[in-house]
């Protein structure tokens, strides 16, 4: 993602990644009031003074997690979006960007569900526009969905966050050694969502996947190469 | 609810409810940790040894709203279950159970999402004995409609946690003055889990409520009614 950075700004990008990476962890476990910048230090092995560095107060840590993500999701999403493809394909699309980001950052997923109000005045105001242009993307395309062939006489708001309820919602329950690997993960989620749980089992396999933009293997390995 | 109790317990019980119900809104504002008893005393307009009466320390307070809450879900679940119904009326009927309540009690289903690790001990033991009791509930039920006719191939725990995650999402998007009425809201979320995204709107208007067990309308007056 850095390659192309000159050494030093590579070098302040992965020290931030990391910075941001084990800050996220202590936020969703002791929650971000509770986490102290002295917590942070010991975490990472670095100075108060070095840490500073990299942010001016521990909102504005948190705002730096939060706009990461976003940006994150948004960057992937457009290398990845495929105008070309149908807009179902385009959907789960989304689905697997979103899963297949969150599932190896669920600390952060946490944070972003718990913390959503902790920021304010600038940081909480670039977060919603943030996320504001996130969730159009999903709404414009259900959006176009319901024109085409699916979908019609549901509520547009009520299906995108009922997408979102479902795939948020992992960082409650998901256990890797116990549930699904990501990919099936995935599937079956996406076709519950779409094809509803009486017939999500027996739709046939390879329904999505000859549209699938990418290769789930792909998506995965390079979510996870994210420090 | 309490209409059988003597005076003076019925008095005890009120007071208590409205006890609950304020803390859980100042918990779902503020957060759990950075609410005070003072707070609440404040908003309650009791006094603090008035307050201590009900309960000993704040997690207690806490402990109480949880508990509050999935006796609440579990006794009206009893009373509604119908054993004689089909298995897709009962799912059914324990969404709108579900959805019913916590959208009368939007802040209590918040402190549930926020608060769950905020118990230790035997508080939280308690809770987790009454989670799990809840949960089973849905998950029996869905492992008998996999076994009759639907959700075959798809994971138990993915497709009872998936409905969990779209339900329970809607404190964090749910604006009365903007979005579907209660009825239409569990109604259209029924029909995605079930039929998905794609059929949700054309499946027919009559599928669930020839089957279903209670007129929404006496459901959510019923809820509402709880203080």
């Amino acid at each position: 993602m850095s390659t192309r950075l000159e050494p030093a700004t590579r070098h302040h990008d992965e020290k931030l990644q990391h910075i941001l990476k084990t800050s996220a962890k202590i936020f969703a476990e002791k929650g971000f009031h509770h986490t102290s910048v002295r917590d942070i230090s010991r975490a990472t092995k670095m100075s108060l003074s070095g840490l500073y560095y990299y942010f001016t107060t521990k909102e504005e840590l948190l705002y730096l997690i939060q706009e990461r993500c976003f940006v994150t999701l948004l960057q992937h999403w457009e290398q990845m979006a495929a105008p070309h493809l149908d807009v179902r394909a385009r959907i789960r699309a989304f689905a697997e960007n979103h899963l297949g980001f969150f599932l190896h950052n669920m600390p952060e997923m946490k944070v972003m569900a718990h913390e959503d109000e902790s920021l304010t005045g600038e940081f909480d105001d670039k977060i919603l526009v943030l996320k504001r242009r996130y969730v159009k993307v999903i709404m414009d395309l259900l959006g176009e969905l319901q024109k085409q062939d699916g979908g019609k006489g549901i509520d547009l708001r009520l299906a995108t966050f009922s997408l979102f309820g479902m795939m948020n919602w992992i960082y409650t329950w998901y256990q890797p050694k116990r549930d699904l690997p990501f990919p099936q993960l995935i599937e079956q989620m996406v076709r519950i969502y779409f094809f509803g749980l009486l017939k999500a089992g027996s739709v046939e396999e390879g329904w999505f996947t000859e549209n699938s933009t990418t290769n789930s293997k792909d998506a995965f390995s390079l979510w996870q190469n994210i420090p």
